[in-house]
Parts: structure tokens; sequence; C-alpha cells
């Protein structure tokens, strides 16, 4: 049971005299809570979704009151197990308890409260970003207008418990793991190979293909495979996992991951379709065509069962060569369905 | 470079007197010469391929000369880093020489000259073993006079490097690992998860749903996530990978994944054409519609390349939903290709 809760934040715009421009942005993985610059943090660096959210753009904060929060379990400001305790000033690691995305959705509901927003015009977010987007719907149904979970499905498929099982996996075989009891830099190693793992899932052969091909790093036509890095895709997932390192907490990788698996609409609520009934939002599920980590099958499906449970639901698709990532990357098409999305549900 | 080679094979059936019935089949990259029973080991045991081998089955012994080889690099009887040198007794370990495709080709054609076998009616293999059919084909323009490369491209994509490299980081990251030069046991944990993480680039999304779904190990319902094994999925994917780990050698593993991604039939052959042009075999491309892998797409290419190239070419299909690893379970479907194809070729 946590002890004081902290939950870091930024915001973009100003909440409405009606209090009803409210928009909840929920962050993935290994993001945090700037999501843009021109926030209340002041950060002038570009934000994971500053295609997004900015002037002129989907989300234009002279229009909405843009709110993002670090997640629960996470290590860019709210409680995790790697982050200082705010009641003890110590770091928690394997005594923090084990968070689910509703603890995660209940959290920002916190914040939303704090901040006096009573009803969201919309809630979204990308992969860990909408299980979170999905639990909070469930938990109150009838505080977002809209909501667009992307390629994030109601529930964790066995296929991403494999891969983040996998991933955790080389986290604790790392000596410097020691059951997350350590201080300073921490087990290294495995962080940035569970990263490279990851990676894997979140793009496509085809632009792997694209991108790399059989390119050597030193740009040599070598046959041996003398170091590590001999092939340009190599050098690229160890600098994606050696950049994830300096800046990750291993705990707070594992917890987060771990709440991935452990999401499931239907827990405690006896069935995914009871879990879903209640739901009071217009919901636009959006798939991307080359997700390898989360099918676009799987957010159609969710679609057609929010639809058969009674739910104003709708299914929008990413076309995209960039696999899971597109949530990253392809705003363009993210604002032409859900700029229409905000549109329906503006009076 | 080797002193003394030393390959260990099986073979199914008798040459006929023409000389004219051998079948060439090649294993995968953790397989072995023992594709069926009833071969001349004498070893009654089910081998990798007994749905395709054996009597009245696909490659039937009473009509076919059948030779399987374990793999130069490998660890079940032929030179490898792990298996005593035959001329000094010592393990090479990390002396033994990076091996390549064309060096496994060379050395099943060493083979078949001991053998006493001039020309091959097929020569087949999946993944690893397919990429050494297409070497063989290279090399030697003129002797088979059928071909089935299945799931194994004419050369590794960025994809395959990839998964291949993440899995040997795995290896590597082991303190039991030891740059290659340990005695017995080697880097148990790191091989595990080698292994682990390439099972799931075996399999698809769709099989892991079916068969595991959200089920845990221990048929609880509990939520948290004490042990790494909570899920099904997660018990299934350490079965596999300690299963590995008591059977092959982490030296072998290196190698072999190493030989898969310099896998590139136009290396010092000018362009990828100009090593297929010569090519004087029927050669059927078998793509799996579920192949995670080496996508199906990669092998409808090659049989498109080698029809530009001139060669007498054709592409079939499996389709399944065991991923890559159809090319070890759908002995129907995979019959149903060989078979005519098989037909064609024999006088």
């Amino acid at each position: 049971m946590l002890q004081g809760l902290r939950i870091a934040y930024e915001t973009w715009g100003e909440l409405s005299a009606t209090r009803d421009n409210a928009v909840l942005v929920v962050h993935a993985l290994t993001g945090h809570a700037h999501a843009a610059s021109g926030g209340s943090s002041g950060d002038p660096g570009e934000g994971w979704w500053e295609g997004l959210i900015g002037p002129g753009r989907c989300l234009d904060p002279a229009r909405w009151f843009i709110v993002c929060a670090n997640l629960l379990g996470s290590c860019y400001g709210s409680n995790g197990p790697g982050e200082p305790d705010p009641v003890t000033g110590r770091v928690p690691g394997s005594e923090f308890p084990v968070v689910t995305t509703r603890d995660m959705a209940r959290a920002q509901k916190r914040l939303l409260d704090h901040l006096g927003v009573p009803s969201l015009a919309l809630i979204l977010g990308g992969s860990l970003g909408a299980m979170v987007v999905w639990e909070f719907l469930a938990e109150y149904p009838g505080i977002a207008r809209a909501a667009a979970p992307i390629a994030g499905a109601p529930r964790a498929s066995a296929w991403v418990i494999a891969l983040n099982a996998v991933a955790r996996r080389a986290v604790e075989a790392d000596p410097d793991w020691r059951g997350g009891r350590y201080e300073g830099a921490g087990p290294e190693r495995g962080l940035a190979l569970a990263r490279q793992i990851a990676m894997i899932s979140y793009r496509t052969a085809e632009l792997f293909e694209e991108r790399f091909g059989r390119e050597r790093a030193d740009g040599s036509e070598e046959q041996t495979l003398s170091s590590g890095n001999a092939f340009e895709v190599e050098r690229y997932l160890a600098h994606h996992g050696s950049k994830l390192v300096g800046r990750f907490d291993a705990r707070a990788y594992l917890a987060l991951t771990r709440a991935m698996d452990l999401h499931d609409m239907g827990r405690g609520r006896e069935t995914l379709e009871r879990a879903l009934a209640p739901i009071r939002t217009r919901v636009l599920c959006v798939g991307i065509d080359s997700d390898v980590l989360f099918p676009a099958r799987e957010m159609r499906d969710a679609a057609s069962l929010l639809i058969r449970c009674g739910v104003d639901a709708g299914y929008g698709e990413v076309s995209s060569r960039f696999g899971h990532d597109a949530f990253l990357v392809e705003f363009d098409q993210l604002a032409a369905l859900i700029g229409p999305l905000l549109a329906e549900v503006t009076p």
C-alpha cells in the first residue's frame, strides 16, 4: 500500500470556465509527462507527442486543457520502485507494491480531482497508455465524452506477456540486478538487452530491411562477425539499448511491463463484456496495420465487442511501416482520426 | 582453417544401382542428423522430420536414399566450437573459425562424395536448412534435379539478424559465458534466454493466444506476479529454454546464428542475380503464411527473382497458425508440395 501518492504531471492550455475542455493524454511504457513543449513545466524540449500537441495542431492548447501525468510505477517523478518514497525518502525497490493499469487510471483520476477537472472531452494514449485508457473508462464510465485507445487492447494477450516476460528475464539475469536491491546504476546490460528485445517488436521486418538491410556498421564488406556490432541493425539496437539505460530505471521497467501483463479489464468484473457494457463514452479503437505487438485485429475486435455491448464505438486504422511505434510517428494520420472524434463530442 | 573434417550423418534406404535416387535433407538451427527413425544409426527414437521420412511417407526409404548430416559448427558430432577437435582432441571454443552456410554446403558435398552419390533427386530443408540448400544450389548448380528451400531466403534479412543478435547478446551477457572459454555447463541462463527470445519468433500471436491466453501456470487467479512463471505462456517459454540448455552447446548456438546472419548468396558472386542465374535445378520456394521470422513474401520474392534469372522455379505456400515452426509440424501440406516436385523430376 502506498503512503503519500505523488503524481508528476504537465499541462498545456487553460481549463475553460465551463470546465469541459480537458483532454487527458496517457503515455506508454518508457514515456513521461513531457508530451510536448510549451507546457506548464517550461521545458522547451520536444515532447514525445510534439506532433499532436501544440498551436495549430490536433490538440491545440488555445482550445483544450491538456493534461499528461507520469504513470504510477514509472521513474519520472510519480511514485515508483526506483524513486525515493515521498514519505520515507527511501527508494522502495522490491518493497514497492505490484501496480496495475487500474491503479494507474485511479491515480490519474485523483490528479484530475486535484486539478478541479470534473469531466474529459477526450482521453487517449498508445500501447500501455491505451491500456490505462481502457481501465479509466471502466472505472469512471461517465467522465469522458470520447476516448481513443491506440494499439493497446482491453486485455494483454499471451504474445505481449511472452515478449515482456523475456525482457524482464534479461534484466533479472543480469548479476547487477540483485533482486532490485541496488544503489546507483543497476543492471545496465540487462536493461539494454530488454530494450533491444522490445525494440524488435515495436518495428517491422519491412522497415528494418529498408533502413538497414545487410549494411555493416563500419561500412566494410568484411565477412567475419568479430564484434557484436558487425551489422548496422545490431549497432542500431545496441544504441537504443544504451539510450534507455541512460534514462530509465530497471525496477520501473519491470513494474510497468508487469502491469501490462496483468492488464485485463475483466479482472474483478466477472467478464470482459461486463466491464465494457457500462461505458458511456464514444470510443474510437485505433489499430496500426503493421503492428507486431498489438495486431490491428485486436483493436478491430475490441471495437466489435464494444458495439455488441451497446457502447458507442468505432474502429480507425493507421497505415504505416513503423509497426507498433507508428503511434509515436504517424501524427498526420492520428490527427485525422482524433480531430473528427473531438469534433463529434464537442457541443 | 579446419584440420580434419568430421561430419556426423544418418541415412535411410539404399542408393540405387543408377545412383540417382538420393535426397539430401538439411536440418535447422538446433537440429541434427537424426531426422527420422529407421535409419542407419539404429536409433528408434522419433526424428525431427518423422512425418515426412519413413515407409509410406513422402520420402520413403523403399524408394529414396535419404541422407541427413549434422551441420558444420553444430554440436551433434560434426566439427563445431563445442565439440572435441578430431585431430587435437581439444574443444576449440572461440578458436573455431567463423563458418558460413557456404562452408556447410561444401561439407555436405564432401559427404555426398564420400558416400558415392554423384547427383541428387532433391535437396530440401527449412530455416537455416533452407539457407544451406540455397548455397548448395549456387556452389553445385548441376547436382540436384529439384530443391525445396522452406522458410529460408537467399540472404538473411535485417530482421533475422536483429533477432539473432539479441539472442547472442543474451548468451554473451551471462557471466558464465567467459568468451566461450568454459568447461562443462557454460552459460545456461543466457542460452535459455536466447532460446526464449527465438521461440517467440518461431510461433505466432494467434497460436499463443489460443494455447495460453491469460492462463496462470498454477491455475490460480492471483493478481500478483510473484514468480517469473506466473503466466502459463511464461512457464512454456521457460520450459523450452531449459530444454535446449540440456541438449545444445552455447558456442554452437552462436556459431550457427552467426552463419545465418552472414548468409548472403550474393557474397563473393557480384550480385544475388549472378549467384542464382547458373542454377539448373527445379526450385520450389516454400513460404509459410504466418511466418514472423521469414515472411512468406520473402519466399515469393525469391521465386520471382529465380524466374527472372531464367531458373525453373515456383512458389508453394503452407497455411498454418504455427508460424515459422510450421516446417516442423505441417507434414501433410509439406508432403503435398514435395511429393509432386519429386514426381516432376523423376524420369
